[in-house]
């Protein structure tokens, strides 16, 4: 695995867990973990539970020990490694966003496309798919329970960000992460939307906004947690005289919102925004069809509502099923009903996936390809916010993407 | 008062209630009821308690019997009795929205100015204005409790049209309606959103749908409900040898969504629609600054939601405010707190308005120039939509309009 | 009308809207109301609508200009009233609980069978049974939807005497209100629970309590809102020397929790408090019957949960079904779906079944004999709670009472 | 540890996880796993993560290699095995309830508090004190922030049995379980409102019931899952000529309510039940104190609800806390706020402060004689339920026990 921040320690958990609950055709092995700074990753290995570790990412990638590589490192580096391990014939499970660019994502996914016809298996981590309420929304509207798809709206709103004293840690930062909430989050409910409802965005019209354009500079930061420093080194932004710490230039979005048509015919919202006061984690989605409505809310992931008007009028309503029953998805090997999951196991219900596909030589889903038209839905926001909101088409990708 | 269905009855118990909550300068007295058919209007006007009944608002709108001319009919016949009204020297109260055309809103609001100088009153009818938790998050956003307004998402969902064998009522009828949900529900959000921040909308990228473009023509229909005619005449849309109904072209939008500025600085996205399975009646606005946020659901209009994001991080959390105490507006007059209020009584609350403001010879709020403005925005959204959602500005109103 | 404090405003609102909405064989007229102080009474005449007032309520209930008495006053001057009404053949209806004592109930249950040969109607107006979700509780139970009833349980939660210097007003002092919290709100979960199930509560265990109980003078206070009187008179229980305001004893229960059989087979727990902090008005009710649930909570009242277990397990949750719809009980002659209704619609709704049963010759329900029975649960309440929560059996009612 | 069922599972995943999230003076090694059946402890030690087994709990308990004793058995080899380890110098672990009998328990209790003075630490299993919202609610009474309290309501409802086809696992045998719903669950009710409340039950009144007296035979069951033999060994109790499955009696109560007292002064109902349909999981606690109130949902734990009324009256109400802050308690190792946590992550946060009382020489808590506490009401329950709900005081604990 490459990269031990927020995300390395989720993936670990997850590595560490899989086994322990799902019976699986192949075992896992923890055996290496990689980062720059030799002693953070030596006590990462220690406490996340893996067998060794490294500073060199392309030895891990093409080390004999390794079957699979796992990439929980900031957008820039996605391309560089991913392609690199894929040259080594290791299966590939990457972070999401797939890159930070749509040429870089190309490149991904041309490159997962030639490894799969030798049996490499290649996967982008959206793992909000694997919320069970989530692949439950989809099972249903596959069932076609919820008749044609009228509407969406989609937010994924957190608050973090919200005082202008917080620092300017790499998320903020375009060369490292790409853009800001849009492919933070916003990715999740684009990726999220399609993969529930079957279609695709076929255009959009967006805005996107930084609230708070100057911030300070942090003294070192790592994932969502960090500290301002008041004495850093000052590039041209900060003070230099002791009046207030040095601060640098926000170059990504704060939020992002934007109307798009889906090629089945639904009109849609979708809202991404590190400035909605109050709301920690707050994924939402809502569909509406012809025949019944689904909602689910991240911060509550153990429940869906579902609205099926084909009862009688006098019934209907939004029934909050509690997903924790040993029919819903992933859940038969977890605690006895009503016993609720939290956010890491999406994870494990990943991994579970993932080992299940490469120990028995399927592809596991999304595939780069997936991940790189949510990239393209993601340049086509940006284009759009860029050019006064002017309606933009979706490029469309190479090759069909499987369902 | 003219009109004498859905409207006509909510406004009729308004007026029958008003004085027995209120203690009000003046007292009303329910004089005459117009409409177009006799036997309807008198019993309309029995049922509803008006002393009298007319067909002709001609006559009506000039009786010295009259000092008040409230307007509940379709949005296409506004304009000509509003301005007949005024001129007759009636204070006047018109149903939202106020015109089916800018050009009419803006005959309406160059009149009411005049009148206003001669001591005509005038308003427009927004009632959700005056639900008591729509009025709390205007004193809390007037207050700074929510600091600099970041985000508005508003929605007003419903689905009485989702079934496609619903008929062709007027309210899908360009002709009588003006627009669809943009003007009947969208309107709402609009002002709301604007009333509460105190911010208009600057600019516009909308997208409007018709999802189903032709219906069955309606036996005979008022309202929102209808049956449909399977014997009716046919006119050039309907079948002609009986295997089915005559049917009509939908000539209204079905939804609309856009994205939005507000001229304060805050993103927005808007939505209205007929086609929200399992909505019925849920106008839900969510507001957040950077001190706090709120949210409100129609369909519990009782309750508000307040994030005060200035106490101690492990207190933070939306509070459910239920918005029935005696130090909440409006509430006192009523019952005990907990004791909730329904949908009519925003228009005893707005009568009650009115009547103070026509007796102490204040201006009431929304003023017609308001209501003209909420005009523009949807005639902006309508615009943006048939130009490919293109960014579209907010015409602005010939004069300041009091805040 | 005898009485014009909070029931009568409530009882007069849904007489002056009961014929407006719905269409009935019979007319109201708002004949005269009685008070005890004629200033008072008058003004309650002009602002309420009622045609003439008396402070006589003798002179009322013998009037030849009226068919039917309302009595709201304290429970204390029921019977009197009711009974004189009944002998004078008038149709009675008369506010919860139906007495003070046990005693009263009976002889008003036996003169109400007695008027009852003669063609007299009376009826208790326990009103929450009007409001439609409740009406729809019942009817899914009737329906067998529920299965065989497992579990009640029922709390009546309010909030105003917390504070301990809220003042001894009439409903805090046991000979004008009979008893506290129990008579007051949980004679109506009592009611509630029993028509719903259709099960009556064979005994109960029960512990009451008194958590303030010296309490300032009240100034004159009416209903539930009254201001402290510093300088009042003393009767041997405050202040002769200024150093406070004069107090008295607190004579009735703040809080009353029992535990029950009901003679179907179910357990159930109910409880009836003023000190629960933040609930304002929470009269809420769960029953679990063998095929399914339903919640209600009378501050959403408009609302009703249903789970029904007969559907599949991956999609069995609690429904919150919006009980606006045309289908819904009552519902058909208000406002479209999703327009939602207040507190005071329960007693219009009330109203209009016993103007109807009163017009067609029927006997309205609850009979005054179901409100003797609710009077005899009270009483074992008090007597298991005054004999250290002994088991305590509730007296059978003379005659079968009507379902 | 000793057992391997469910609660061997929802430990195991703790063991496993508490050095990966914690920073902690100790660091654990899963030694060995013990259960009756050979092959199933193989594989239970294998899947989850022990490093050997055995069959001989008397030799785990004795082994060098052990420091702790963990025991997840039923509850009718709770007392020999913990006696057992605590002889042994054995740390011990014990699930709840602390025994089957207020006999064990007391000798429990004792040999605890003999072992503690050799440094032999015990603590009893009580995991919902170890959720973070639970945690916090104790914080907020012991901070005075409830003031004085006076109403506890607690139901921990379940449905898991509802179907009278569901088989006759060892939960439903007295021998073996001790008590059904009451002992299962109402314990942990039991100890969660005297924790969060730092009051005892003084005294109750309660009614049991079992409301299906016989249920079939299962082919064999572990935990909450079981199927039904139809052709299992009939023991007197079913058919013999295999017209049915072989039916036993259930021997322990379904449901048990109680009111009590607490010595605080507060007035409590509790419920328990696996018959409350719709409800999986619902361990529901509100407390109103004369400053605020609290309330509680195990099926949302990452949420409460608190209601500070020393806030201005028009922006009071409950509110939503979702309890992931690093704030709150046992939060900041775990995710970024919102980002929610499962039922077993109690296990994890228990095992936390388990190994830090063990490494650092404190006692951990609840002690056993805490649990023997428990025990005690769960005894004054039955016993006030076995003579016609009288009102039975809890005994009094030998000594006194730390808050």
């Amino acid at each position: 695995m490459v990269g031990y921040a927020f995300m390395g320690a989720a993936h670990s958990q997850a590595w560490r867990t899989v086994n322990r609950v799902y019976d699986l055709p192949a075992r896992v092995r923890m055996s290496s973990i990689c980062g720059r700074d030799p002693g953070k990753v030596a006590d990462a290995a220690d406490r996340l539970g893996w067998d060794s570790w490294t500073t060199d990412w392309r030895a891990l990638v093409t080390s004999d020990e390794i079957d699979v590589v796992d990439i929980c490192t900031p957008g820039d580096s996605h391309a560089e490694i991913a392609l690199a391990a894929l040259a080594a014939g290791k299966h590939v499970i990457c972070e999401k966003p797939l890159a930070n660019t749509v040429a870089e994502a190309r490149e991904m996914a041309a490159a997962a496309a030639a490894a799969r016809a030798t049996g490499v298996r290649s996967m982008c981590g959206f793992n909000y798919r694997r919320v069970p309420a989530v692949t439950m929304m989809r099972q249903l509207v596959e069932a076609g329970r919820l008749g044609v798809i009228r509407h969406v709206r989609a937010a994924y709103l957190q608050d973090w960000i919200v005082d202008p004293q917080f620092p300017l840690v790499w998320r903020l930062q375009k060369d490292k992460a790409g853009s800001g909430a849009l492919g933070d989050i916003g990715a999740h409910i684009i990726d999220l939307t399609q993969y529930v409802t079957g279609q695709r965005i076929g255009g959009v019209s967006a805005i996107t906004e930084t609230f708070v354009r100057q911030r300070p500079l942090p003294a070192g930061s790592s994932g969502l947690a960090a500290q301002v420093d008041g004495h850093g080194p000052v590039d041209g932004h900060g003070s230099v005289d002791g009046h207030g710490p040095a601060t640098g230039p926000v170059t990504v979005d704060d939020a992002a919102v934007f109307v798009a048509r889906l090629d089945g015919g639904a009109l849609a919202t979708y809202e991404a925004s590190r400035f909605a006061t109050g709301r920690k984690n707050a994924l939402r989605v809502e569909i509406n069809g012809s025949l019944g409505s689904v909602v689910f809310d991240l911060e509550r992931l153990n429940e869906l509502e579902f609205h099926d008007a084909t009862l009688p009028a006098a019934e209907q309503g939004f029934t909050r099923i509690l997903v924790t029953e040993p029919e819903h998805p992933y859940l038969s090997a977890w605690w006895p009903p009503g016993h609720i999951i939290g956010y890491e196991h999406s994870f494990t219900h990943e991994m579970r996936d993932f080992v299940e596909a490469v120990a028995t030589g399927a592809d596991p889903t999304p595939s780069f390809e997936e991940a790189l038209q949510v990239q393209l839905v993601l340049d086509a926001v940006t284009r759009s916010a860029e050019r006064n909101s002017s309606w933009t088409e979706v490029a469309s990708t190479p090759a069909p993407v499987p369902a």
